[in-house]
């Protein structure tokens, strides 16, 4: 278990051998043991591995090839739509379409996802979230024809590893974590926690390639402008209502 | 790894005695390999053991007494302060008071969160989710002091299992995937996916002692009600408005 967890790497390139159904069966079954709110399970995972789909989500995915190349691609969705249905064919009155039941979905979701990823890298394969599945998620709906109330929230692709990459650096734990209540940073400590990650030579080339002056702007000015967050911010909100989720507020 | 996943139980439970240092900072840095967007860590875990700011959080998660009897009450926040203090240090404009952004950490805290889950209870810890943690999040953002661009989205409370819970119950597999794109559910499909569910004593007693028709029933009249959802829907998006994360919108 901690040795899954402590060996995890993103993989972003993949073999095209397919995964055996027991194997991606037993992955996927994994991610119903998370803990889910309420016993609600108010998530579902949609599985494409159809070639002409999957160019569809590598279109949506920021034409990140990984997204072809590994041979199932995970949609995690904010799903109050099957509930819902019960609910109403059951005599009951259900009050979901709201914020708070949208994102305790997302919860929902997320918490299997984790779940499939360390099961995945249990059985050898390796796994890469995407992120640009909130920037596209109006795109992603449309693809695999999401009904209402049901919000893509991430996307793991899934195959075997056709690459080796090393651990990724973090920030060292005291970075992260705070005693009993939270304690702002003041400049030593910034200075502190990211002395590391600038002091590395992949940082460095980064630099010169970038011609930045701080690692710090690379992901401001380059990674995630405040131009493209605040767009795709109004896209997912949008995309949030347009779903269902704002209309008994 | 699997078999710990497949023995996940919520435990509602705990011994007084502590954690030792040694194994909580190894779970702890369990959730920092957690794959996180952009290699960020826009997350924060709070760690709270003092009797008396435990008994705040208490109070704010609707007094469920584990939150008192466990040891450690871990908060997982939203954070894009330390990222933004960092970015302003260092000659970068950041760009994180959206509302994406808000969702990319919080996307980050929910995996970490899943990690530290898992590894604590390969060591033998039980766990718990506090889901009243975004209904009460103004309250929490209080007692721990969380600045702007903090905003907390889940609690683990963890301690030592002071009871032996049974599995719980899960819809078939077949209930929450789909293959390909989203197949919308008919009755008969949501019909067969809750049968068991339903048929389950525990099912049968519950709908007894609430006097209820239908299960779904008590999710909708008693556990998870239209007016709650409304309610806390709109005190958490006040939240995440106060602590700064729609200021550039």
């Amino acid at each position: 278990m901690i040795q899954t967890i402590f060996n995890h790497r993103s993989v972003r390139k993949y073999k095209t051998d397919p995964i055996p159904e027991d194997i991606l069966k037993q992955v996927l079954a994994a991610g119903t043991r998370a803990s889910t709110t309420g016993n609600m399970q108010v998530y579902s995972i949609v599985i494409t591995k159809d070639k002409d789909l999957k160019k569809q989500l590598w279109e949506a995915h920021f034409r990140q090839d990984m997204v072809l190349q590994a041979p199932v691609v995970l949609t995690f969705c904010a799903d109050f739509n099957r509930f819902t249905k019960w609910c109403e064919w059951r005599k009951a009155n259900p009050g979901y379409r709201n914020f708070l039941s949208f994102f305790t979905a997302a919860i929902d979701a997320l918490l299997a996802a984790q779940n499939v990823a360390l099961a995945a890298e249990g059985h050898g394969l390796g796994i890469c979230y995407l992120g640009t599945t909130t920037y596209m998620a109006e795109k992603i709906v449309d693809v695999l024809k999401l009904p209402e109330l049901v919000v893509p929230v991430t996307t793991l692709v899934v195959g075997y590893p056709d690459e080796d990459p090393p651990l990724t650096d973090r920030l060292p734990l005291e970075g992260v974590i705070h005693q009993e209540t939270y304690r702002d940073y003041i400049r030593e400590d910034i200075d502190r926690i990211y002395a590391e990650k600038e002091a590395l030579e992949e940082t460095r080339e980064l630099l010169k390639i970038n011609n930045k002056e701080t690692l710090a702007q690379i992901f401001t000015d380059n990674r995630y402008t405040k131009k493209d967050n605040v767009f795709f911010s109004k896209e997912f909100l949008k995309v949030v209502e347009k779903q269902g989720f704002r209309k008994d507020e």
